[in-house]
């Protein structure tokens, strides 16, 4: 039975058909690796995704975690789950064989990872965590700080958080007023330690009983000589935290004087606890004073550079997300259409004749081509940016790995953002075509539906991205990353043109290019507006359209590769083919046309919403 | 203080200074009304639900109605809001004197419940059933039934409800089996009765007690002479089914054979129970006997005809749900957004300087000026619908009702679906401007974007609606009612050009133009295509299209007003009327040109969604 949660003919297709994935096996720190080792990773992904985490999936957005003031209750699920995720060696699914590692490529582990978000976003999200924590950890703790806290998490003893928002500071890191103050006293096992005292808001799985442990890595200020701390980003250090402080022989000991002070109460995602910490408020005296002992990781004032480690990576985590929540809502509206008897043809005017399947009706069928076309053209774009990782990583040559990482960097906003955007589109039409069952509880789109909406604000919101992508990415280097997109792109149109592609991919490949120009010029026009408040008032849209433009690119390239393989296809292959050339149609006739307006929009360098008075509303 | 549930600025504008509503007093039904008893109307409604209806909004979506079994328990509040609803007359506020109504016009009365359905959408769907009820059977029920049904429900003793749809046909009606016997017996009043059975779904106030009795008007089929029921929708006719039997002095009684199967739980619109109900399932045994008691209401087989009454004026109803949520929704948004400090603006380097209120953020305003143009728009395009039904009913002329009547007709499909559509986009938004806040049920916009989105499944999925309005609104009458419409944006285009509207205004006049233009182009296009499959294959991209440019028409009339007004404002109004023409300058700069692009797509009778094929997917 075809699976609901991902389509593993589709991550084939993209792994191995399309982003050769098999080809890094002749890098050293795979050689271990082949076409089978991968693909057995993906049958132990699908296999424990589809038997332990979609079954309670819809039982956890019930059961949300509860908080009675003393302890957190989370249904038994999961941490069945998790510890399965564990056993099977999964966490630690791309590291170093020292770690106990499997040395997957990055793109690989993405595409490993995507059976469980898609089948359990909420269970998930602990997993998606501690390995970023651990990944944070091992660029800049010391060997000691990985032994006692990136070694447990790996192996799933220890669990993981990212500390940074504060009530009064959500994106505006510069303004947290967690303190980290030396204490005077070195820690029981002689590690020099800090006394942290403050709130943070919005940390996801801030609190649980799912391991033996909670590392928090907390972003704090150390106190300048006048006793104050540092203004503004430059202040801002990066500490570990752990829920129980680890004891002389590394194990878990006193409770830390970290507090959960309450549970936010989301729309979805709701089976991930999502807590207010209070560090230091003196309801726990770890070592026998109030404040929460923390350790520095890396050096003094480093703390976001440190942390945006975890963000890239979790940016890219968080476009994965929304991606495969699109896709698992699309295979559930799929299914349904293909089962639900519901009216006639326009033409048939006889009612006795039995209801069609109403994926025979056209506009049911608009609604599957389009959730396909956004589901999979985000899927496509995330592992293409996981496998630049690998490139960035290990490629051979120092202008490879820095080409991948111009790449990346670029497209870093995009894999996160359009996948939060479209997806959740795909989603709302997956309800759609369920009709008023799609809006019950009763099944599962509305939940898709909900725990995507989450997408496009956490990890910095659609907004930030926008100026991320027109304020930084694209001036940074002095353009050499929009340099670096403008050639891949290139090379696709190019080989349309000149290897055989049909007249209609080629005539993609001319529109392509064409509004790939006019993103050229509209780009310099706004740069030339002279002002920056202009310059990116309507970076949002910019992003949007760069978004359409980059995946117009991408299903060029996939359907590219399906003319070529058709011609060789197995007859039992020849309709996903067909289907993959299907959605490029639909993407270029349907999609990439709304971006005229916003390019015209932004080369119009339009003020109104600039001009716009806060009394006027 | 500005309330957070509708501007009484913006309904003032609209029916004061634009529908000149006040007009409507020289006509005989409306003479003894005046601007002051229309403004008490609307003090009223702020009032109650205000006092009422807003406090228990979020309670009611925490803790839905619960079945048990045997019993449904809502929470009191409920009921406590809509016994205050009846005692101030509202149910019946559009109804003659002699059903003690107030005899207000369509459009006041829309003006008013809106205020409830903004406060709480959930607990306003009992008043919404029960009046769309008693307003069908005031057009086809005898003067008797009106008596003893449609009294007690204006009077608040009864709640309505309408049973259409059925768990095999939700939008095929022609496919239901529910069968209506004749009952050998009359009932114990003499009256001709039958024996109803079937199963009924997505009855929303199916079940309950927050009234005496329930008024269940139902479709069934009466069995033809050779036993079986007539094909297709010719053969349905329309039942008064109450849940309890009225006795011989019209007071309920026996419990009728109604029983509720079981509760949906859905996404939003959570306080309103939403049942599956069974007919004639034996439970109870009404005179004795198995089967529901239901009385026939018009004419055999003419039971769609008859529902179609209640379907557009319950049409009007859901664009008017949709558009005030998302007036709501935006008013929650600009006041968070107005409190809440977060960052600085581009150019301030200075860390150690005050936050900002996040309106300054350019985005910010970006996403409420979105707001306010579809909400806005939305509500004016939902009021201008509601007039129409005051002049179709009483504008002096047989032209003049005639005319009303076919733009009433073309724009039902439109008044339904873009605020349903773009209302679910304003309230998307509203959470964007609250980030991580929003996502969370501690504040309310989150369930203002569950509840709206089932607007665009009930009373006609958006895909439906674009059937009517290309597959039948456009072509009947030769076209008459298209023509309608396009005579009255020229009125408008005309006004712009020769009263002396700003440049700008005339601009967009000359844009309003060339799209209609294009419209009437690529609608003869369609038809010209020679295949109906064609002709609707793209059905619901020409309802967006056709919406988009109406909605821009709407602005236009309320921008060229706020432009007159302007000149003679007192200068505590200036910033209103400046707020409507960014407003109207934001609809004409960022969405009427999304316009283009799916103009040109229908131009193309383009067929990627008719030819995909099943297994492509």
């Amino acid at each position: 039975m075809q699976s609901k949660i991902l389509s593993r003919r589709d991550l084939d297709f993209l792994l191995f058909e399309w982003l050769d994935v098999e080809s890094l096996t002749t890098r050293k720190r795979f050689e271990d690796h082949s076409r089978e080792t991968f693909s057995a990773a993906l049958d132990t992904a699908e296999q424990v995704a589809t038997d332990l985490f979609a079954p309670h999936n819809k039982k956890s957005d019930n059961n949300e975690p509860h908080f009675d003031g003393t302890t957190v209750t989370i249904i038994p699920e999961v941490k069945t789950a998790l510890d399965a995720f564990a056993a099977a060696g999964l966490l630690a699914a791309g590291q170093d064989y020292e770690f106990d590692g499997m040395q997957l490529p990055s793109v690989m582990e993405k595409a490993t990872v995507a059976w469980f978000t898609a089948a359990n976003v909420a269970t998930s999200a602990y997993i998606f965590l501690t390995v970023a924590n651990a990944n944070t950890l091992l660029k800049c703790a010391t060997p000691r700080q990985v032994e006692q806290y990136v070694r447990p998490m790996f192996a799933g003893q220890f669990f993981g958080t990212m500390c940074l928002s504060e009530p009064q500071a959500g994106s505006s890191l510069s303004d947290i007023t967690t303190r980290a103050e030396p204490d005077p006293v070195d820690g029981a096992d002689g590690e020099r330690q800090y006394r942290l005292t403050g709130n943070k808001m919005w940390i996801s799985a801030g609190e649980h009983d799912l391991a033996g442990n909670i590392v928090h890595l907390v972003l704090a200020k150390i106190p300048g000589p006048d006793g104050r701390p540092i203004a503004g980003v430059k202040g801002i250090s990066l500490f570990i935290v752990p829920k129980f402080v680890l004891d002389e022989n590394g194990a878990p000991g006193e409770h830390n004087d970290v507090v959960l002070a309450g549970l936010n109460h989301k729309m979805g995602n709701r089976g991930t606890t999502n807590c207010l910490l209070n560090f230091g408020e003196g309801k726990y005296k770890p070592h026998g004073k109030a404040g929460a002992i923390g350790y520095l990781v890396g050096n003094v004032h480093q703390g976001l550079a440190n942390m945006f480690h975890m963000m890239n990576e979790a940016r890219i985590g968080v476009g994965l997300g929304a991606a495969v929540l699109g896709v698992t809502g699309y295979l559930h509206a799929l299914d349904y259409a293909r089962n639900r008897p519901q009216g006639r043809h326009p033409a048939e005017k006889d009612p006795v004749k039995p209801q069609v399947a109403i994926i025979g009706h056209t506009d049911v069928r608009r609604m599957l081509l389009a959730q396909k076309a956004y589901a999979e053209g985000a899927l496509a774009l995330v592992l293409y940016c996981a496998r630049l990782v690998d490139e960035q990583r290990s490629a051979e040559s120092d202008e490879a790995r820095r080409h991948a990482g111009q790449l990346l960097d670029f497209l870093t906003p995009i894999a996160k953002s359009w996948p939060s955007q479209w997806c959740v589109e795909a989603n709302s039409l997956a309800i759609q075509v369920h009709g008023g069952y799609g809006y019950t509880r009763e099944y599962n789109v509305e939940q898709f539906y909900r725990d995507n909406r989450l997408n496009a604000i956490h990890e910095g919101t659609h907004g930030i991205h926008g100026l991320d992508l027109l304020g930084r990415k694209v001036s940074i280097q002095d353009g050499a990353l929009f340099r670096a997109v403008s050639a891949e792109i290139g090379k696709t149109i190019s080989n349309a043109r000149e290897h055989g592609a049909s007249a209609e991919l080629q005539a993609y490949a001319d529109e392509l290019d064409a509004i790939w120009q006019r993103v050229a010029t509209v780009t310099a026009a706004l740069y030339a507006a002279g002002d920056m408040n202009k310059t990116l008032a309507n970076a949002s849209v910019y992003l949007e359209a760069v978004g359409h433009a980059v995946v117009a690119w991408i299903w060029l390239e996939q359907a590219m590769l399906a003319e070529r393989q058709l011609t060789s296809a197995a007859d039992t292959d020849q309709d996903f083919y067909r289907g993959k050339l299907q959605a490029c149609r639909y993407f270029f006739k349907w999609e990439l046309p709304k971006v005229g307006p916003q390019l015209a929009l932004l080369a119009s360098i339009d003020t109104t919403t600039l001009d716009m008075q806060d009394a006027w509303f």
